[in-house]
């Protein structure tokens, strides 16, 4: 399975493309299945070399039968190749057992999005993320986050720190380029930003703005690392079109935020943040767009996470396009300033001021 | 997706094929929704002009949001291209739509082998159909099949019978060749390939040989088929190393039944048939070898459909290699008389005699 286009394959190929989506499934529990079983971390160690099927057998524990039918499909997914009687570890094999986004990836839909993802015609259809109900009773996935179960919850927090932390590493650097005193987190989440700007700068004051539950975790976690006389709390449902945001500050910052809500919620919350703003105020923002990945495979990894949003998280958000975003944000009465592309891990910054 | 092997991909395009692995259930889910929901069928009535995003949401009745959202990833994954404003059908989607083996399949998927599959692991480790808790409380899908819920039912037997439909036209004339006056069908599962033989020969007797219940389902629907006065009933339990076959018929089949048994009870079974044989006895055996098919797309196709016998149907069976299937042959003192490849859809048939 490749990540590149096959607008105009012949008929044969697109056929044999379609076995491929119509097992796809299939073929995602046998790879991860191949790495948690030990069976390419044994090949990896056995080399060039290789293993036999009856030594897979004895290295992973597994049955001669089990490892047989599993290693077969392994071959054909390119996982794993054969070379006379013997199973030898491909590229890719290799980059499922080492590679880190690719590990992170694989959990999160083992572990969250899989049985959720089935739910997907009924979340568009409804714009609700419907795959939900798999895990609780909750409206949208940040109201449950808290009561998430394991394995769910650790697979879906790294998923997210893994896009968010490197992120923040790009981010901080340049929102202290210009000196700011005072810094407002709009989605503050776990604080880790916020830890990040406090601990970079000495003198900065941060207002975390996000729901109570969440702001009482991120201010203990802030108390513990020593930061609490600096750091101010300002409880609010951004979804709620009446809720204010703090004034006056010299910086805000909307760090991967706008992908949790509709359209029609971005331009209110830009509203809002623009009456906050002084003229002098810069807001960042900071999203993975689709449309301007280098890699065909970050583009596809984004515009299927998309559908995860859809599913399980809003029902009614995605990583939207650059050319989804800007209208909104000149819609609610701001400009882009200077923008910056693939900071982070692909992301893009978008530094907007107040129009007037 | 495509189904060839990248067994020495450089780094990138593994790193690129291991996204698309991890996301595969979402490549799934997105690429059947695009079919049922009706946005591949609109995007063919448009032909090479093709609908914009906004017209796709008419069409289909889904919001402008879940259109977006559904086509971007529907791009990357090669079922639509872009152009301009407009999106057009792609081969790959216009197989999904008009491709009747690709839509058996996912079907098959989408309604049976989806949530089960998620069991792989479990499957594996104890070769039980871990899976098949998801339905019912059955030790083999077999035993379950006639409580099988809907629609997991419609699409399970369209699947099997899709396969073994066009094995059982290209085996009738085969076992006919040789004018038997008595056959018997071992496995004779919903009686189709006996009414075949029953309707090609007037004069050919048939015992069917299968469990209780479902013999009873054949024999009623033989009986209003008017074949009833030539149909014997031999109940059996093929697992059951005490059950006996019936002896002394010119032809007995297993088509496609052994890839429903292990290694070992596939060679009690032929053991078995083998003491009902008389010496001019013919057993035609029809199977779907994977290391037998003229397409890389079929081989991925039946190992994929292999992890389906081990999480859903029996824990330890699979489509064999045809040179795991000929050992066990010779073991339990028969011989391959002829053999024919690719008939029905990739089917081999192996006609053996007793060796003596």
């Amino acid at each position: 399975m490749t990540c590149t286009k096959k607008t105009r394959l012949p008929t044969g190929q697109a056929r044999a493309a379609a076995q491929s989506l119509a097992f796809a499934p299939f073929a995602f529990w046998a790879a991860i299945t191949m790495r948690d079983q030990g069976l390419l971390d044994a090949l990896e160690r056995a080399g060039a070399q290789g293993l036999s099927e009856a030594e897979l057998a004895e290295e992973s524990g597994l049955s001669p039968y089990a490892v047989s039918v599993l290693t077969d499909f392994a071959v054909d997914l390119g996982l794993v190749e054969r070379s006379d009687e013997h199973l030898i570890l491909a590229a890719l094999g290799s980059v499922l057992l080492n590679d880190e986004l690719t590990r992170v990836n694989m959990d999160f839909t083992r572990d969250f999005a899989y049985h959720g993802m089935a739910r997907l015609p009924q979340a568009l259809a409804a714009e609700k993320p419907a795959g939900l109900a798999h895990f609780g009773p909750w409206q949208t996935l940040y109201q449950g986050l808290a009561e998430l179960e394991q394995p769910a919850a650790k697979s879906w927090f790294r998923f997210d720190q893994f896009f968010s932390e490197r992120a923040f590493e790009a981010l901080v650097p340049r929102i202290f380029a210009h000196a700011p005193t005072h810094v407002v987190d709009i989605g503050a989440n776990t604080g880790n930003l916020a830890a990040r700007c406090l601990g970079h700068c000495p003198q900065v004051q941060m207002t975390l703005v996000d729901l109570p539950d969440v702001l009482e975790l991120a201010r203990q976690r802030l108390d513990d690392e020593g930061f609490g006389d600096r750091v101010g709390l300002h409880s609010a449902d951004l979804l709620d079109p009446d809720c204010e945001l703090p004034h006056g500050a010299d910086a805000m910052v909307m760090s991967q935020l706008l992908a949790c809500f509709s359209v029609s919620q971005i331009v209110a919350l830009l509203k809002r943040a623009a009456v906050a703003m002084a003229p002098s105020t810069r807001l960042y923002i900071v999203e993975l767009f689709p449309d301007r990945q280098i890699h065909d495979a970050a583009r596809y990894s984004l515009n299927a996470i998309s559908l995860y949003f859809t599913t399980l998280a809003t029902g009614n958000s995605r990583f939207y396009r650059r050319d989804q975003l800007l209208p909104l944000i000149e819609r609610a009465g701001l400009k882009v300033e200077s923008e910056e592309e693939q900071i982070g891990q692909g992301h893009s910054l978008l530094v907007c001021r107040r129009q007037d």
